[in-house]
């Protein structure tokens, strides 16, 4: 029945985050989109924003100027707002509006549950949560291929490198003509070199997995993980591919590497564990428009690393898939609802 | 004079860096093309390939189907074949005839110069030979972003890691439907995970700079390079950026790594050492269409890794610039003929 | 229930037709997959294929070679074979088995209702209807653009001008090299100069369409629709657009050409009326991933040509979208079933 | 010798056609670039815009800020500057300067020779001139893919068709988040439906064409070619093909066309006439790079239409290219100088 759906609020609703928001918001089976705010779109109709709405009864929400004193009636509201812009915001949301916070404000802060539902710890605080802060894009793709591994006591949590690349659209709606298709095509370009704002999540989680879970900080004395994190911009729009090199504590072959993860993520519905085939890793497009991430594993024959990776869609698993996977989480729904659609392909 | 130009001969004519190195060779002040090999598009003439050369002189000449015992009057060979295809073929070669092997098979092979110029010990080696090993495109862009950094004692040899992302050119022209736009595009692809073709190329030259020089090889008892290499195809079809992640072996600022390369490559035409703006390293397409290297160096804070950034366009430094370079040195003339043009941009 | 559920079969499961099939098929909340048939990927399970279904059930179903004789409880067959190979297979499909042809073979082909549902006269064919052809791709956006133009007497239907523009997919997946990224990445390449396989269907619509309905053949003496369809392959993996030039009949306003479109879909589910907004017509991208067509007007003010645009997914409304449309008429499901998902984008 | 190298200026210098015509010159075996002006730039020098020039002499050259009163020694000025920005500061520019207007605020305007050098008339006017415009890139497309066709009485210069697909390159660099990376891609965008600035310098040349030249203006009651001009963004960077449709005004076959083509081009080296190659026109990337024109020629079956289609690379003969053709045939160098790169591939 209609009075059973939940009423959700979109706030950001223009940006790259907030429209695979409304895509995934406007086919859930349990939700209804009753608010959409927006800074730049502010007074405009969601059809104006988005053609496929033209016409259709959503098309005709009008996007407010977002004043969380004025959310009527909103029971679950999505903020995908600017990082260092929702603290004040969110803050005056009032307390019987559940709030996932998609940017990386609230991440592995007092009051607010950590979002990356798979990692060990995590599930049981979401489930009934008010207040959730996803995981960033990189954190996901990264976490999901390290978790197994650090957690087992098998790959060393200091000294990792993380190369990662990711499709534009990570870099969001702006208007900076930095990233104007004629700049942007047919280039990598590595930046984030001296430091990038989501290495402090990257660590901490990483480092309360040596405990077996990211629910709890750690005691006195864990030595903390250090990872050497650079992004890559590739020329793509979606899609984030993580390679993570961990140097062994013990040694392990590919298959018990492929059978931590395996384990870990046994029943967990949107991972992947796939092994090496033809030598060859997971690959980006096989989670484009999905929730889902594709984790796998190799040793280096020469150095001896232990190679994890991690490939997500940078808007699905990466935002506003996790996102409405916490919410399903959070009101009771199965996790899966409104998620469960096969990747674009090709 | 006419007669003082080089006769050239380029087989494999018809593949990506074949096509390249007609290219450059038409464009080229001392050569002359006089001779173009193939396989598939033997018995066409090279305006039916290239229909820039419709109605042009060089646009007659006929591929031949390669035959090492008829090279009329080639002076100098470019032989781009695929790698296993050309050992045979090229020992046939007359000893008057200079011969690049473009290909894979003659790399740290004797009776071969390495040909990757900028690497101490190299040149002179170039200068007047009859035979050159040109580097692979993915050494090429590693070994000049790694060579400062460990020729100076500065980044330990072992447990590097080599993170590689290609364009979809540097997979050759072969018909094969994976590397078909549908399957590529909006897609990366991490492969190799288990053993690349190209790892004992990086790792003896890397043994080898240990001692300053990679025209040696290295006395007994000299520890060896180890590299985790991991190669990823990226939606692009010309360019590589080489993102290697060393451990220091001592103290050293950026400032002192820039140095450090910028002192090895102070006269060299084709590299440019370039700081990190606003924390980010060389972009690919800097080189794109022309045969320059940028490197670039940054310290990671969490883990403490230098990180050396080598970027180039696989076909140009990778491969057919590489190539007209060392054959300038070869046969005496300016190593920069007929390579002078800035890269194509945007 | 379960047992109202269409138990499906789709053949040609590894084309890209195919796989967009089995991703709509798969949401779908009337189907059930039940069969997959092919020939390169036969005896393959469909997690092989497709990596979102690993350790799904869906993902142990076994690739079949096609065998019409042998369906085991298949209810509607989606058939999306080459064209020139459907014919006899088909043929042979017991007549309790509902088909669509998804390719080329069947297109106003006695026995086979014409199933491009928006044009006037196909719904009611097409319900109930046990013999299905879909139309081709760059039919479905030019006669949908055309449609309202041509019925209502304002635009000439001899001497059209049809440009039309495709994403590569639209190229199949076949194994040519052709098609390679580095091939068909930043280019565009006009084929079919001097004829094309989709024409007939179009002029034979347009034909019928002068008397209203593309559901009877046309009296002897009325003139037949010319087009001069040309179309270019685009560097994008999905995607048409194609833009009609058409004479006027009688003088009219883009006002006018844009109401008797919008009265003509004025309740279509998935036909989009919209203006020029800053004289830009529909995009691309706005249907992706959908079954949507988006159509839009204007008047050139130097020829007085009218222009017609449709914007599909060529393998949304193109191909798998209007299949399943299709389906779900044929069977007596909501039109929209398993259709109504948002665009991707970006 | 030195003293025999002309001066060049080139403003617009960070603009994409300015960075071109930086390639270009720099690269010329005539010319020497002493002067770069710019706005957003001034102040900065060469090499901080393009890192190729890093320790380069070139690169050490300051962006003035462009002041037609101070360009100290150019004896020929390149104008790169946005259209409708030039008209005032370039009438300032001093008589002994010539001046070559990228722009297009000089088209067929009085004191300005119009430089498409191989249209019939042009290239005497453009021979020691001092003041050429640069046609438009999407003119510089249809107008040679055209002008055979016309010239010859062939095709009706009236209700032409032209629908033109253009890189992104041509939208130039400024900072629109509309031609952003991920709005861009994928994705195909028709323009201009109600009008485009480049439609009368097109139907002046084509109405002037009818009398053989496009030197002299038309007697009164010439009847004006009338064209239906319709843009298209496509994702990718550099290259234009115009799809032109034109109705026949007497009988030809597709052999007649490309003789008629052939003839008027004999002589040019930077025209290639192509024949349709399995139905197939010319392809953008056949240009990329370089300043060539590829121009094809078919005949639709349906229509009659005759189909003329254009390749270039917009930034080379749609713009830096033909810029420094121009420059050659003004200063008496050799028109080939400093062009005659084969295009890049792939």
């Amino acid at each position: 029945m209609a009075t059973d759906r939940i009423r959700i609020g979109i706030t950001g609703v223009s940006g790259y985050g907030g429209r695979e928001l409304l895509r995934l918001c406007a086919a859930h089976p349990g939700f209804d989109v009753v608010y959409a705010g927006g800074e730049s779109s502010a007074g405009r109709r969601l059809c104006e924003l988005e053609p496929a709405l033209i016409g259709q009864n959503l098309g005709n929400l009008t996007v407010a100027a977002f004043d969380p004193d004025h959310l009527d009636g909103v029971e679950l509201l999505f903020a995908s707002l600017p990082t260092g812009a929702s603290r004040e915001p969110l803050a005056r949301v009032p307390g019987n509006v559940r709030v996932i916070d998609v940017g990386g404000d609230h991440r592995f802060v007092d009051g607010w549950a950590y979002g990356l539902t798979e990692l060990p710890g995590v599930r049981p605080m979401i489930c009934g949560a008010s207040r959730v802060a996803n995981p960033g894009c990189y954190p996901a793709a990264t976490l999901l291929a390290l978790a197994p591994i650090i957690a087992a006591g098998i790959g060393d949590p200091e000294g990792i490198v993380v190369d990662a690349k990711s499709g534009v659209s990570g870099a969001g709606r702006g208007g900076r003509s930095e990233f104007g298709f004629a700049e942007t095509n047919e280039d990598v370009m590595p930046y984030g070199l001296e430091r990038h704002s989501h290495v402090p999540e990257i660590t901490e989680a990483l480092t309360r997995l040596q405990h077996g879970t990211v629910a709890e900080t750690v005691p006195p004395g864990t030595s903390r993980a250090t990872v050497a994190f650079t992004p890559h911009l590739i020329p793509m729009t979606r899609g984030i591919i993580a390679t993570c090199y961990v140097r062994p504590l013990r040694q392990s072959s590919v298959d018990e590497l492929h059978d931590v993860a395996g384990r870990m993520y046994a029943n967990e519905p949107f991972v992947r564990v796939v092994p090496p085939i033809n030598g060859r890793g997971p690959r980006s497009t096989w989670a484009t428009g999905s929730n889902l991430c594709f984790v796998g594993y190799a040793r280096n024959h020469s150095t001896g690393h232990i190679i994890c990776i991690g490939a997500i869609d940078n808007l699905g698993k990466g935002a506003a898939g996790q996102a409405v996977q916490n919410a399903n989480l959070m009101v009771g729904l199965p996790e899966v609802a409104g998620l469960q659609a096969l990747p674009l392909a090709p």
